[in-house]
Formats: structure tokens, sequence, C-alpha cells
């Protein structure tokens, strides 16, 4: 069911590399509610996904850029706005990566360079949109921008690696940054920390499937699913939250806030 | 503008006592999205307000209720499901009231029956409202219950006085009564924490007009009105929202998450 | 092994009721550090316990006070100050007492009566005791007021039922009365939140032996016991940690911090 | 007063570069309590402060060391051990940098290189530091890390910059790293949350005497000292605390949990 929720609006939505990212379900779903955007992502994850059945799908362009590229995110906004007609109301930040995880690097036993490579990808990226954006005043007052997160970020999951640490500073920027754009463009600027998910990159991750499951039962809703993280973005989105800003947003059916679960109890009697 | 958003949707909201009130404003932003609810508030309360008129305006009935008598409350859900048609979909609990504050008494100087009847008011009558509604099994899945609620919950006011307390004592409800509503009916509590809003109950606080001073000054966005408060809240109730839940949701402006301000730092100079 | 570190400190200790309690080894490390004190408790539980025995061991007189009783607690810190010669450097409030867990009855079908008197015992009773120290100006410059609490206000614990609310309230009043016996007698307010502890009291909460399990497989350096709390308590009494106030201090070998464990998540493979 | 609390420990301090450091201010108290540890820098530092005042007045000796390089702190690690006789009971870290804060950038205007080359000095390096200490096993049992740090990882200060996010990173990697190495070797981390502090590096920031003035305004107790902090940090090396871990724990006078205070609040009358 859609609502119209952004109709008229713009935005730029990065990360979508098959339909189980979230970030396409989100693009569905804008799209449903009648937002137009410009998809993107790395030139190397473009290969690999089937963006552009997304792209055909929602009517949207898609230009390639690496986010950890000046100069591509300089072209990225501008086309945008050129393709888009108009300054930008929306971002989609849903970008992470960490060579220590795939190169199975134990947290105790980091390659410091890898270490840098994915902050840089998986966060110091989240400054550098931000950066591009503001100097370029390409965001329309009231406009929303959004990352994604994971509760990592406040709490040990010892499989997630250095990740943690990325989404830490993530958030960091997001409240930092938000701080300026809000005083200086009235751009508010939030990350919603979802439930696991299980994204072609998060089925990656050691122990997933075992940790999806603990997360399940210890959540009172169960976990959120993609499409419902999309369905939340939308109202971050939308004009009804327009004084939600710099906050860490909890999506997960409720786990970020119970200690232990009667089903998990059970497992230690 | 209007999305359609709660179409359909029945509910109950709890303390609108004049066109100040964020309860109010909820209600008609509720009537706008497609909702239909019954309006209910303390018998005296009703008198000093203008109820009646938001009620017409939103083709609302009201039943008085006094949300520390459990009699009142299993009368107002009952025949809440009568008029409405059905089980409930969302309930807003907007609920305060401080007799150590109205009488002036210092925080460290507390008359303790006055204490305990300020928590009944504000606090435990969240906890009554939610096992009213859990024992008559009065909710739909996916429901959604919204508590109002202030940062002092967190952090010292001086002049919230025992109110800072009962808030939260309310969150801690929210939490622990959403665990249960949500393993057992899929539904969700979460309390909204809003900046200072100039109702009726709001102005009559000590130092009101250099508080909402000193927030706005602090707030990347400035406050949120309740008007804003009201659009946040429906969002909630909406089907967009499902996983959100034991969450205290901070619609502030960013206050909650700036330390300190240019302009603040400025009067420091 | 002891360090004089509350050499010529004089304090009032709530709560110790058999070897097992927190306050009862909080006692006696505080007087192998030097510190003076008068051991008080409920009249009931000073019947139930032995706290005689600790009396003679550590030099302490003691005076019996029901803590909801400001009469009772006028007398305690009058007769305090002529029993140990002066002001009061340290208190610790080790009180909590929930009925509705007592005679079993779930979160959502509270007595509120009970759920008042829990409130009353376990959380105002801290207000009451400070109020009265700070009305009778009994408390020394840079002395130290801890009061015991559990996670179980942060996040749900199912079978903590209503003593979560409590605990909410009890920590916020460690930040409210702390605020203004800061600013006007320089006195510091904190609460120490300690792993589950095998207490004559806490071994009577459904489900304890499970839940002290994977309280310890969650934590990194496994659940701080009693006598670990009465070190960390010396501390917070000693001059060390002079600008410590308004905190919850998480005493729990990591558990607060952590998502979950290797251990826990094996039990979901 | 000192009270024999680090008898017989053997520590490593990084960061002394004058006497208005923390750093030395905590080397100077932990020698008083009994401690023996080795200093160290990175070698620039050393040029321009006069630790060597320091080592002798504290019997310590000095290595040099670049907390970004693996060897220098590999060599750091062998060599302490050596001169000390035994592994480390106590590391503080207390090193931080901004590049961008040096060459006046603002925070939305950065040079990512020089962000790059802040975070890995002030951040990263604590990650380097205990992978040194883990990987070749130079830690007892129940030895304590701690690192300092600053609130503007939770809350934004204009003026802190990209060092808001670097202490976003450092206090995960606290986290993180604790968890292994709580579970590995029972040895804990913390970082402590300080007071604005007045040393020659604070002191470089601009607007820092209006927001130093401004936080002492908002603690109920005043901000916490030098000093202070170097008392509460030896309460952190000690034996009374060996189940804190993986905590962030805000010393300073209790400004992190004041939302307003009375003095603040009366600028905005």
């Amino acid at each position: 069911m859609a609502y119209n929720l952004l109709k008229g609006k713009r935005g730029i939505i990065f990360g979508a590399l098959d339909e189980n990212s979230i970030a396409w379900k989100t693009a569905e779903r804008v799209h449903e509610e009648g937002g137009t955007f410009v998809l993107t992502n790395a030139p190397i994850a473009m290969r690999m996904g089937s963006i552009k059945q997304l792209a055909e799908k929602t009517n949207a362009q898609i230009i390639p850029a690496d986010a950890t590229n000046l100069e591509d995110l300089e072209k990225l906004v501008e086309e945008s706005m050129e393709i888009l007609g108009g300054k930008i109301d929306f971002v989609l930040h849903s970008i992470g990566m960490s060579i220590n995880v795939r190169k199975g690097r134990a947290y105790t036993d980091q390659n410091y360079d890898w270490t840098h490579k994915g902050l840089d990808v998986s966060a110091m990226s989240f400054h550098r949109v931000m950066q591009t954006l503001h100097k370029k005043d390409a965001m329309n007052e009231w406009g929303s921008i959004v990352a994604l997160t994971y509760m990592a970020a406040q709490r040990v999951f010892p499989d997630y690696n250095d990740m943690a640490d990325n989404k830490a500073y993530l958030e960091s920027v997001a409240r930092s940054f938000g701080y300026f754009f809000g005083k200086d463009r009235k751009v508010r600027v939030n990350t919603i920390s979802q439930s696991p998910t299980p994204t072609t990159a998060g089925k990656g991750v050691k122990g997933f499937d075992a940790f999806i499951n603990y997360a399940e039962k210890m959540s009172p809703l169960g976990n959120a699913t993609a499409l419902e993280c999309a369905d939340y973005t939308v109202t971050l989105f939308s004009d009804l939250t327009k004084k939600v800003t710099l906050q860490n947003l909890f999506h997960d059916g409720g786990f970020s806030n119970v200690g232990v679960s009667q089903e998990v109890i059970e497992k230690f009697e």
C-alpha cells in the first residue's frame, strides 16, 4: 500500500546491490511513494549486482560512484540535480565493508591498512557524501539524510569485528554533521540501527544464521525485515518527521531494550 | 496535507485539554489521516478545557475517565470498542501532573503523598491503561501505543521537579509492558520525548519561557511544535513503523544530542 | 587487603540482612578500610536476619528504621551523628522489595496497591533518606551517597517485574537529588548497577539460577560478586572519586555492553 | 594522601607532555600509590615537553614510541617488561590530535588525509597498543587498561570537530577489544570521559575558555581537574574495580546528566 508520502521529492540512494539489499527495498518503496531518485553504487558492486533491473523498475538513472572519491561524489551530486530537476530532498547511505572480516582476520589481529580502508568505505564515506552535498548547497530545506547502522556500535557482537568501530564512527558523523547541516540548511541527519538482516552482505558474516536466530528470539516483535526498514526509512524521508535529527533510531523489533527474553533464558535452565 | 496513513484504524486519545495540547493536535491529524477514535480525559480536566469542540471537529465521542481508576478504564475500553466497531489500533497517553510543582514545593522538600499521587496520574496510569487493554484483549495485532515524555527522565532540569522521576517511571513501563504486549499480541509500545512545548500545562512550569528559549537555541532545527509532534505520532501509529518498539524517541530538533551550541557558548564568552 | 581508604569517615549502611547481602559485605569492607558507621534495616528485616553479628564484628551500632517513614529516618540521622561524632560522609542504600513478585503476580496483572508499596520501599525511600539528610544538613562536604540498582531499569528482564520500574525511578532520583545535593552541599550521588547476585533476596526471584548462569556467560569477566561490589563501593566512598556524580555505574563484568557472547550464540547454532 | 593502592603493580603511561597533562598527574599519583611504570610519548611530543623531569621524579624510564607504529609499540612493550621485571598491570592511553583542528578546517570542510591521520593517532593507536599487548601476552590477569575520552563522542560540541568522531571510535575500540581481552586474559578495558581540562593541548582548542566556563556552571560539582582524574584513574587501576569493564565512565562533576543548570538558564531569562 502506498500513501504518496514522498510525492515530488528527489533523492540519491547509495548501496542497492540486489533484491535482498535494504537500499533496493527502499528504492522500491520510495518509488511507490512518489519519490524520484538516482541510484548509485561503487563500480565493482554494480558489476556484481543487478541494479539495472531496479533502475528500470523505478524509472531511475544509475550513476556509478566510489563513495571514498570526492570527484566521483561531486559528479554524482551535480548530475543528480540535473537529472532530477532540482535540489535533493533525501539521501540513503547503505554502505559497509570490512576487509578484515572478508579475509578472516580476528579483531585482535587486525591489518591496519585494511582497517583504514574499511573505515573509509563504511563510515568516512558518509562524511564525504554530506560534505559534498553541503559544499554544493545541494540539499533542499527540510531534507533528510539517513544512514544504516548496527547496534554493534553500542554493544559487542564478537563476529562483527571492526565493523563495530566503523559503525560507531558513522553514528558520530551523523550527529556531528547533523548539527551543522541543521543549523546551516535545516537538513536532518539520522541513522537507523536495523535488526540483523539476511542481505547478501550480511549473510557473509561468520555465524550469521545463529545470530539472526538469537536476535529473532530476543526481539518481542521478531527481527525487522529489509522491507520493513524501507517503510521506516520512508517515514524519515517524509515531511512528518521534520524535527527528528541527530538520532540513532533502533528498528529491531525491540531487541535493543531487551536484557534477556524468556526464550533465551530457557536455554540456560 | 494528508496521506490516508491511518485509514480504517481505531484508537483512544488521552489528554486533549485545549487547542495547545499535543493530544489535541494529534487528534486533528489522526482525523485528517483517516483514523477514528474516542477522546478521553479526567472529568475535572474536561470541565476546564474545550474538548467538545475537538470532538465535533473530528467526529469523535468523548468518554470521561480517571486514568488512575481501573473501573473507569475498563468502561472506557469496552465502550470505545463498541463505538468504534472493533478492537483498538492506536492509543495516545498524554497525561502528566505534579502536585509538588503546582504547590511550589522544592524537589528537596517533597510532600510524599503528593509525590505518590503525581506518579499515579502521570506514570502508573500508563500501566493501568495497558493492563486494561491487555486483559480485555482489546488491541489489534500490530497496534501501536505511544506515551509522551520528556528528557528530564535522562538528565536534570531543575524546575521539572518530581515530574522527572515520573517520566523515568513512565518510560520504564513502556519498555516493560512493551515486551509482554509485543510477545503476546504483536503490539508496539514507545514513548516520544518531545521538546518543551508551550501547552497550557507546560506554560505553568516556573521559568518555562527561559527554558524554551534555551532549548530553541540548543536545537539545530529549533524546538519541535505540538503539530510536528502530532505528525510524528501519526507515523508511529501507521503501518510503516511496525518493528519500532520499546523505544524512547527524541523529537526535539536535535537537542538531546547536542552538548552545547554556538549560540549558547557565546553567552559565556 | 586494606588501604585505609575510609579512615575517619562516618556513614550509614541500609539493608544488611545476612552474610550474602551486598550491604553486609560493604559494611565489612568499609570497616576494614577504617570507616565507622551505623547499620540500619527495617524492623521486620532485622528479625529475619543476623545483623547483630555484623554489628559486633564491625563495632557498629544498629538503629532500626522503616525507610518509608520520615520520623524513623529523622531519628536515624540524628542518632547516627551523635553516635559517630559528626556529620555523615557516606550512605549506602540497598533496599528493594516487590509484593507483586512475592505474590507471583505477572507484570501484566499488577495489584497497584502493591505496586505503590513496592515503589515506596524500593525507590521513594531513597528520596526520603536524601531529603532527611539534606534538611538536617547532615552530610559533610564531598560526602558520597550510593544506591544499588539493576540493569532492568534500562532493558527488559521479564521476571524482574515491577522492580524494573522501581529501579528506573530510583536511578532518576539519584540524578535529580544529586543535582541539588551537589550544588548545595558538594555531595555526590550515584547508583551502582550490579550483576545479578545470589543474595537471599535475589535468590527468591523466579528463574534466578538460569539467569545468573546466562549473565555469567554473557559477561567477559563473569558476574561481579557481592564482595567485589563492596570493593567498588569503597572506591566511590573514598576521596579518589570526588567528581563522579549523577552516574549509574555498571559493575557487571562487562554484561551491559555485550550484545551477545560467543558462548551464548553457540546455543543457537 | 596515598594508600598504597598500586603497590607492586607495573604499567605503561602514554601521553605525559607537561605538568598540565592528565597523564603527568596520573604518573605522579600512581608513583605515590606504589606503582612503577614506563613513560612513553611520541618523539616529537617529547622534544616539546618536559617529560624527563617527570621521569626523574617518579623513578621511571622513558621509551619514545610513535603509537601509530607497530614496531615502536612492540619494542615498547618488550622493553617495559624487561625494565619493570614482569608483565604489565596497567596502561593509560592519553593521546589525541586533530590536524583539521590545528589547521583551522571547519568540520564541514575536512581534509580527509588529515582526518585519517588524526584518527590513526587518536583512536586507532589504542587498538594498536592493545593488539600489541595481547599478541605478546604482556598483560597480567586482572590488569586494567584505561583511555581518556570526551563526551563529544555522544553529543555535539561544535568546536571539537573531528575529534568527536575519533573519540567515538576510541570508545568503541575499548568495548570491542575489552570483550576479547576480558575473555582471553581477564583484563579490563575502560574509558574515562573527563571534564574539559586546561591541558596544554586542550587550551589550544578554539573557544576553550568559554567552554570550560560553561561546563563549570553546568556541573553540580564543577569541572573535574587533571589531578582528580588521576585519582579516579588510580581506582580503576587498583584491585577494587576488577569487574568494571567495557564502560565509558563520566568523570565530570555531573555535567553529562544535567540538561540545564540554574546558572545557565538564567542567561536566557
